[in-house]
């Protein structure tokens, strides 16, 4: 059976042009992250209506950490697959590879792995949660696992609200290398174009412009070209809908020797009920890369004031715990 | 071994939008054109650089008239095959399959199938033609009717000059229904995310920008919902680069009962040499639709002079030819 | 209280791609025209909805006169700074600001300063127009001289009427140099990311296409690189919608030493219904750009015919008039 004739599988696959990219040439994270969830709403959507009752959309409900392992280049070929991996009783979990192809050599890299989490809302009535089909496991074990990460996601869900946290602007003078100097704030109005079937935007249009606001306030810290390394787990907790104002707004917290780690926080009002709410909350973080694409060494950060020390501090711990998860992982590989 | 993996296949696919279809939700049939042609372009780039020697792009040369069986809609994924079914010792053939698949509901229509030529051109030096790699064939029989095909398109592509007629201004208050009423030029500057890596304009590019030429020509003709019909074979003579500014004109050639045939000149020139060229021309058919997507009569076009005259005879020609040749076709299939 | 939070003052920035550019890098005046208006509608409509009454979007009636002071690049960040600073009952001034931020640098330019006047359209009924809520001012001074701004603009705008002009095509084989060798139109299908909310097409939609069609226009007679230097006062007449078809028209009205004088005119048609009308209508200034972005002089105008010299004298004595007036604001600054 082909690839696109089964019902859980899709492969999509696009050619990287001059407008993904930044002036070196390097396909921005966030066009990535835009095509994984592409692949990952039409795949759960197509599933969900694999049934009788209402038509749905899947909407996307998170994104667990996604690193990206190698850049991507402009005339490059990115192959995205995209499974579904586990189907609770009112979610699914999503899998997506991405590779990229170089067409005039037939290189093929792994680029990026991520795992998308959806829910099937009603076409009728967007806050009717409709029930997700079952699908097959390969085995006892892989649906065992499959429960595990359900869990330990909705757990997590759970307990993590949207960082609630003021954006403060930053100073009128910023000195060079503080948190102020590279805070920057995008602001777009939500097209059709941005949207799903029920009007609201896409997971992955919100990841795109998040990931461009990072890029910018990376750049302006270290005034090199960056690419983005990771991104932390996201959770969508409330929809942004067609005729919105989103407020995209990113700052430093925490910097290594050879990273940035940026909270990027979104906020959405329309433009005719002024109340703001804050839609999504994510940390990225981005690299610093030398002409030959080798990693350069990033300028410390200069910290102000508790809630700046606060922040860095936890970004620290962030920083200290995936390095640990990726050793680890690393282990159990060999 | 799965699709993607074998090298003289590709898959694509991608969710329909706003912006990809007119105001009643009919996917442009441009749009179609360009999807099939950056398929075709992919495959045949691996293919020709699947072996040593200068590094090549695969630069369309030739479509195939091409039909379109069903109107495609917003929020359905088109899924674009392309197979590489024939390789010459300069040129190979791509044949491209299109499937509009409705994610609600599970339903999927072959809306699409094109045949198309390409030429792998040095990106060191885009006038050398490179050679192709021998491709498998399934047997004996599949071979000798590529030949044919390959035999065919050479010979129509010698005899076929690009058409050179002038195009001459409409009269400044046409009256309805007349070919200076619906004439209709657009001009448009090539950017670099219209072009390939050796800085060369898509042929899909093209084609979309002379669908929308023709779309508009047909809907000032009859005032209603318009929709792509058929595309005669195009020939691409010579190359736009970036940097050109194209001018795409249409202008109805014949009408019968239930469609329009449009033909449209491509003229490039660049904006510090001024000296412009007929890059491409082709016939567009265009039907016109009620609101249940059902075809209504077409006004009849009201002829002046001669030369409109030669033209409407001569796509009267073109229109009994092929109705003679669908009918043999189904003829055969019976 | 911070910038963005204030409903006056919105803040929007975009790093600048390939596709903004020409292909030396200079970004196209029509871009940045573009993002002008985008951030006018955002704070004009944001402020006309912080009342009880009809939800409304602001609709651009009047652009002032805009200077480009210095052209911006591809990978530099444009900072485009809009606040409300005048509001009269049923309509309200924008005055906006463009930086243009190189991130590697550092480095800041003030780009362009541009003022817009807007009126708020009821969402439920587009003809009805609603009161806008009064602003605060910083003191008597700010607001009398909002006042007189408004009394200025509104007697302009009830003088002007759109150049209702008709648009002569060119002849056949016109001769360098001439009004006719460098006419262009373009036509342009009104698709959905076109609009604002109530379905009708963003001024700053309108001024992109204007410059893209005088910039064709500028490059063909001077055979350079050109940049757009400043736009005349543009009056927004009447509304154009969704599905409409727009042909957009330049040509050359007066030449001197170093700039060349651009009419734009903007004829809209709805493909259903067959009446044209004008829209808009428009100067454009251009200057030609050595390789060190340096002004070139610009070759002389052939004037051919009564109708030409005509436009040939008022475009001049609109360039002796802006000279006077540059230089009375520059002593007025010393």
């Amino acid at each position: 059976m082909s690839a696109h004739e089964t019902a859980s599988l899709l492969q999509l696959c696009r050619i990287m042009r001059p407008d993904d990219a930044n002036i070196v040439g390097n396909v921005h994270g966030g066009n990535i992250l835009k095509m994984i969830e592409e692949a990952g709403c039409i795949v759960g959507t197509r599933h969900c209506n694999a049934q009788n009752g209402d038509r749905c959309m899947a909407a996307l409900v998170r994104v667990e950490k996604t690193e990206f392992l190698f850049p991507m280049f402009i005339g490059e070929v990115a192959h995205v697959t995209a499974e579904i991996t586990y189907a609770s009783q009112h979610s699914l979990e999503v899998q997506v590879k991405v590779t990229a192809e170089n067409i005039l050599t037939g290189a093929k890299k792994l680029t990026n792995k991520a795992a998308l989490w959806y829910v099937p809302c009603s076409l009728k009535n967007v806050n009717k949660v409709m029930k997700v089909p079952p699908i097959k496991y390969a085995d006892q074990e892989q649906e065992e696992q499959g429960r595990k990460r359900y869990e330990a996601q909705k757990l997590e869900r759970m307990e993590t609200k949207a960082r609630t946290e003021e954006v403060v602007p930053p100073p009128s003078n910023p000195e060079q290398y503080t948190v102020g100097y590279s805070q920057s704030t995008l602001i777009h109005l939500v097209g059709p174009s941005d949207c799903t079937l029920h009007h609201y935007v896409h997971g992955g249009v919100t990841m795109k412009l998040m990931d461009e606001v990072a890029g910018i306030v990376a750049a302006r810290h270290c005034n090199t070209n960056i690419v983005t390394a990771s991104v932390d787990a996201i959770n969508f907790h409330r929809k942004i809908n067609k005729g919105c104002v989103v407020t995209v707004t990113g700052r430093l917290t925490f910097v290594s020797n050879k990273s940035m780690e940026i909270e990027v926080l979104v906020d959405a009002s329309s433009l005719v009920e002024p109340d703001k709410y804050r839609a999504v909350s994510a940390f990225f973080s981005f690299i610093s890369l030398d002409k030959d694409n080798k990693p350069l060494p990033v300028p410390p950060l200069k910290i102000e004031g508790e809630d700046e020390q606060r922040r860095f501090d936890e970004g620290n711990a962030r920083y200290i715990l995936n390095k640990a998860k990726r050793l680890a992982a690393k282990e159990r590989q060999q």
